[in-house]
């Protein structure tokens, strides 16, 4: 199955913390950060997406439901010390299998962000409540689609650059901060036969999840990322060995002898 | 420091297992594959690197020695699962830190790369002693200089896409098969302030290491990933706090009273 | 409209020189090589493809038509010289707004192709109706869905690098020729709000517009390059005037005395 | 001659109109715009530039003067329509045979920029002498060495995205401005064998080119351009003949008869 499913399966990671232990943080998400992010996909895509928590049994990324998910949207920040690795490692496998996956904001900080990236995916960061200001650097892209030229949110963290990551594929979006930073705010890769989406906005001190823009973004970033690379292709996951040569390889007189090159493996390990 | 070191320090880890077990190999690489290297890189570049293979303590990658090193060289084979984690992590930690790495042939599956690249790193292989063509697919690059159109290696193993790598920043080099593949042979990237270059050629079974333009490549990759980036960036390592704005933020009405920017951490977490 | 239409309106630009002068060609192409395109974009996506010849006024492609055209399909060989300069002058300006553009073959050398690239697009090549092989090495990206891992052409022309163009955004196919070459033979660029895939194979000499494989690739291509980028961003195509600033400016002392930042223009220039 | 000059040979194309005709900017200016940064390729490189200003003969850019020149930098504003089309075509040939080329600020619209991205250049600007700060997002790079992670220009014009360029092969600094804007105001490209280097400031109305970090950025990437591509490589400035393949061709039972790979050509053409 390659093509891009019309209702992908949506699964989204919420670590669930602050939303249960913060008096203000539950204020704003009373049901938790991942609800009305569910909203979002639910308006604009028609999907009923699973929730998933740090508390969970396995976090709820268990090997079926993460084989039942084409897209896993993650959003951690105080816990992500507290994700078992084996988690971790099933969810770098499906993505490198075809699933997709939408990283938000304090997520650039997880072990599977992390992991896909290869660099420390550092940054610098200030909490104050600032202006940001979403600017649409590629309008070719299916998740800039829709999407003003700029998009406001009033109160927000700071993060800034430099940010440890590998280039992106593309780069989506560049923030203004009020306080005089700028960050590369959406970013996506290809990794395996999965795609990555990185956004920026949804500190848990701020109601961004409620913003229609961001909301879009997301399902935006959703619905793209929900493709699924070519499956007849190979070399993802493992070495495939391909004994017999597509083109006639010329005998050599190599090691001692002639050897026919369907005999060579054995001949020389 | 951030230039380009004149001489860089450079350490070839070489797994030597090959070269100990199998008397054919022993034949063409006596001193150990890493010695042809070493010879390479004193011919082109003056410097007189140094050896660490699995064998020794923490397999000759210590704290001290990587610390010591502008480039490491890697190339492992049937033991890389029996390099330690921790060493790895070391690794991992020093390219993040500006280090060099020069990833070789079977290379590809080492923890160090996959840890590097965020994918399976598989492919297709094939060992039949087929002629290999390496093509140079841009001329602009520091590691393709001096190098003709297209190397010739009369004997390889084959390497086929696709080979499960992100986009590479840069391509390099495009291999031609005898048995019909092709293979993205040269590529970089960079990971935090290092650099990395994998190049494919290099089965311990064949001569490789013995052509002049596969060491002069090799030269020109160690010169080129010799390069430390910028130091006066942050964000490479960890998340920095800035908690004093650059611009004027202005306060903000905001979870219950007016905030000024500066008190805003403690007021909500 | 920024989504990607379901029936895009095609337009085919076929040079439809040769068809016409060469028996042998003909004998391939009865009705131009533009004829079994049309047939493989009926098939795979329900469009009848308008048809443009360089014999046509305005070589067929008006202002009106291409207006009237989300993805323009170019193949040229022996009469790109005989373009006129306001064709493609009309033709970028339309892919800068949107309108895709699929190059094939010898269109590489097009003035179009040579417009968008900014590049020489020159290349090695050889006529010995030799075999070519295209691996896909994205299987992540729409073009490359449903496509075997590797597509086989029995006869065709010779395209080698290294091939003058810039850098692909993404590298989708890369070529192997039974003389010894490889060729970068699927990429993909934006360029503006529209899209540019360049597909190499298409000689006139050689049936290869009847095999399947290839005219499911065009047809993909015809897919993706159909998207029409966000057109609530500004930037394409002039420069925009900002003049009321989106965020306070101080009052600068500046250029002889206190000057308001909208007051700024008039004073300087 | 494929490194990088010690010493490279540069050109500082200035369009030289408004440092004759504006008082106010002959008052920041009063040797032309190019008089400060000859002085920073002075000092930070040791080179002594060569002047070219519109009102010479071809611009100061004859067939001479290109080919003693390793790198040129362009800035040009006002007059970018009184710029020869001749000698637009012999620069891009010279970047396409290696020369370097430093576009700045304004040179954004010039007709060789525009000619070798191949899209409008567009972008969205103000001026409002309004505080700009260039971030550094990669460190590893050049042109960003020894350069703070912030430069700060406290009275500059506004560049805003979306700026119409194609994704550059790095982007090495975005600007955060005063007014809320953000723009890609360092990137490269490469183009056949020569580098391409864009940098924003510069407007003509402030002394920015009289700042220490600018003029390092400016020599950085005069250094850096300076790189001449491998010449070994062909397929750059034309399409090359291989009429003797490199490997085997069999031979093929086609059109009409058995044909011999060399006589293909005549055969068929």
């Amino acid at each position: 199955m390659t093509q891009s499913p019309q209702k992908p399966r949506v699964t989204i990671y919420n670590e669930f913390v602050h939303e249960q232990k913060n008096d203000f943080v539950k204020s704003i998400y009373p049901n938790g950060m991942h609800a009305p992010i569910a909203t979002g996909l639910r308006e604009h895509l028609g999907v009923e997406a699973r929730i998933a928590t740090l508390e969970m049994p396995e976090h709820g990324l268990s090997e079926e439901v993460l084989n039942a998910t084409d897209v896993l949207v993650w959003w951690g920040h105080v816990a992500h010390g507290q994700v078992a690795d084996s988690v971790v490692d099933r969810v770098q496998r499906r993505v490198l299998e075809g699933m997709g996956l939408v990283v938000l904001h304090s997520g650039h900080y997880s072990k599977i962000f992390k992991r896909l990236m290869g660099t420390s995916c550092g940054l610098l960061w200030r909490e104050a409540a600032e202006k940001e200001r979403l600017w649409v650097v590629n309008p070719n892209h299916p998740i800039t689609q829709g999407i003003p030229a700029c998009i406001v949110i009033e109160n927000e963290e700071m993060y800034g650059e430099q940010f440890d990551i590998p280039d992106p594929d593309e780069l989506l979006f560049i923030s203004w901060f009020e306080g005089g930073e700028v960050f590369r705010s959406g970013a996506v890769w290809h990794r395996g036969r999965g795609r990555v989406f990185y956004f920026r906005p949804g500190h848990e001190a701020y109601p961004t999840y409620h913003h229609p823009d961001v909301l879009k973004v997301i399902s935006n970033g959703v619905r793209w990322a929900a493709f699924q690379g070519n499956t007849e292709t190979r070399g993802i996951g493992n070495c495939f060995h391909v004994a017999q040569p597509l083109e006639p390889i010329s005998e050599k007189n190599y090691a001692g002898g002639v050897v026919h090159p369907t005999e060579f493996q054995d001949r020389l390990t």
